[in-house]
């Protein structure tokens, strides 16, 4: 069966601020010094799916900036533009509609195009046995991050160990790589305070929800259609516009008006058959600045540093340079950032409060600067 | 008698780095948001000495930007041009020739070039006062500045408080303005521990050694000709070429070779005829990026804010923006400074060690942020 990869690069977002930028959200940006977040997404699924499956969907006003730094990676009508920005409900299923009635049905690799792995063949192993999974059980597969801490900004993934399935795969009779071990999921769960995380973590069930799905794309309209109706009947009228010359006008019409939910509650939540495969291969949201640890070494004093820099008696500081140098001196505990027009300095542990900056930016009339 | 005025700019430093560079020290900067500092010198004794009278003397390598920068403030042969680093002496001395040899006999205003003052009208009361005292007794007087505050980072003046002097000056008799206190200097002391620093503040007879000194030329020469008989000599030297074809060759060949002494050690701590004039004009050397709310009021919560700045919940900082936009959220007593191309963040209690940093980028071979 095909497997599709389905990119979602329609964030916007402002907590790394002043390196992301209205016009330029996170997944547009070089974090690991390698190469932008999308394209690192884009050549982590290459081997699984092929360059000819992937697809990436994104907001009009980034379409073609998105066209432009993947260059070569992607087909040029791989990008799917949408219209407005209707959460993820909305662009999953214009996607698997697109998939569906253009390439035929197929496994959707859907994945965030701006989270970062480290161990990327173990990524690509997991993903392939979730394909597998999904192939042949027709379940909603989801993979959930063994908890490396009690995260607080992370949603869970509740599972039931007692009712673990296995599946044989496609190899030999009895190696052990074609047994598949997966769980089926009691319940998604938000963001915890520190207390419930500690909880999650010492009871063993719960895993982190990396808003990774893998399905088969009739699957998931099956699902739209039983769930989301409403949504699933301005996806039928897409699908039904599409390869003729009322495609566009019609997703020009319909899609702004298409409800604004998310997969998560929309369908994952409430979905008869989630199941979750274990992924451990090193991942990270990379949700603000003070997730940089996960992605650099720290040097001896626990610093991460990138771009030009000189620091003396400073300790766990985070100091991105991206045009001048940055030096410091007897500091601890600060995110330092600089970028083309701005500079930003940071305490740590108020590092997902960034977006305090960008709105007083705004409020300020500094429009330059979003 | 002519007045002159004498303003040192020959020095380099390093703490306003990244501000002040090699080839921009601190004097040529524009640090209080009016003009450049050494342009506010000449400003402020422009009124006292009139601008023909007005000299700069600084190092070759500075020269032609100190004509530059100065414009019409200065004539264009009253830029003195020292071949070589010599210290204060040196460079006091060969000032005070030029004057003797040039211009005739006159009372030498030796300032500075890179000092505030934020009452500039007491100040030049103060100066006016002080021309006074040294045209019409002969005495080397220098202002001494009433401590703030038990400042460690000033040498001080110890003055005899039994042996005030006064002057009856030029105005009408019984005019309290032409009654001129001044005090007998007993000596210099070096810049003193905290406990020291307080001491003298609570003794009451010590003040600040502002550097700044009030001299006929003629009286400063015959100090030297009495305490420091071998840079007299080439003092001398220096003189009878002046006027001459041999003048500047002669500069480059003697010059280079005088001994290096500053005009506190050579002269002022040993010369038998030393007064002391009273100084309170809001003074600050602005030694370093925590003197900057000497200069600037600060904002509700403590801040120096200067240039683009978004400030959340930040306090008691210190932050210049030269460039771009300077955002900090949650951090204190910090010293945030973005320049040309480099971005210093310090802690405020380290303001001094900033030279640290200049050290490390020469040692790293980082000469173009020098």
């Amino acid at each position: 069966m095909t497997v599709y990869g389905v990119i979602l690069a329609g964030g916007g977002g402002t907590r790394f601020w002043p390196l992301s930028r209205k016009d330029l959200p996170k997944q547009f940006l070089n974090l690991t010094g390698s190469d932008l977040m999308i394209n690192e997404t884009i050549e982590r699924i290459h081997k699984i799916t092929g360059k000819e499956n992937i697809f990436v969907v994104t907001g009009r006003n980034q379409a073609e900036l998105a066209g432009k730094v993947t260059g070569e990676r992607l087909l040029p009508n791989h990008i799917l533009a949408e219209p407005a920005a209707r959460n993820t409900a909305a662009c999953i299923g214009y996607a698997a509609m697109e998939i569906l009635r253009k390439y035929g049905d197929g496994v959707m690799c859907v994945l965030p195009s701006d989270h970062y792995i480290r161990d990327e063949e173990a990524y690509a192993e997991t993903l392939s046995r979730a394909v597998r999974v999904a192939e042949q059980t027709d379940a909603l597969v989801t993979i959930g991050i063994k908890p490396a801490f009690p995260a607080t900004g992370y949603g869970y993934i509740r599972y039931e160990q007692s009712e673990d399935g296995t599946i044989r795969g496609e190899g030999q009779p009895g190696d052990d790589c074609d047994i598949i071990a997966y769980h089926n999921v009691r319940e998604f769960v938000e963001k915890p305070d520190l207390a419930t995380a500690k909880g999650y973590v010492k009871d063993g069930h719960y895993s982190w929800n990396s808003g990774m799905f893998v399905w088969k794309a009739s699957v998931i309209l099956d699902q739209f259609e039983k769930l989301l109706p409403d949504i699933y009947q301005y996806l039928c009228e897409i699908g039904e516009a599409m390869g003729t010359g009322a495609e566009q006008s019609t997703i020009d019409r319909v899609y702004p008006v298409i409800p604004k939910i998310s997969i998560d509650y929309g369908i994952m939540e409430r979905a008869d058959r989630v199941v979750m495969l274990d992924g451990d291969f090193g991942w990270s949201d990379v949700g603000s600045w003070d997730a940089l640890p996960a992605l650099y070494p720290t040097d001896e004093n626990g610093n991460v540093l990138y771009g030009e820099q000189i620091h003396i008696d400073t300790h766990n500081c985070i100091s991105y340079a991206k045009t001048k140098l940055i030096a410091a001196l007897g500091v601890e505990d600060l995110i330092i950032v600089e970028a083309d027009d701005a500079v930003l300095v940071c305490r740590k542990d108020m590092a997902q409060q960034v977006g305090k900056v960008v709105e007083q930016l705004k409020s300020t009339g500094k429009d330059q600067f979003l």
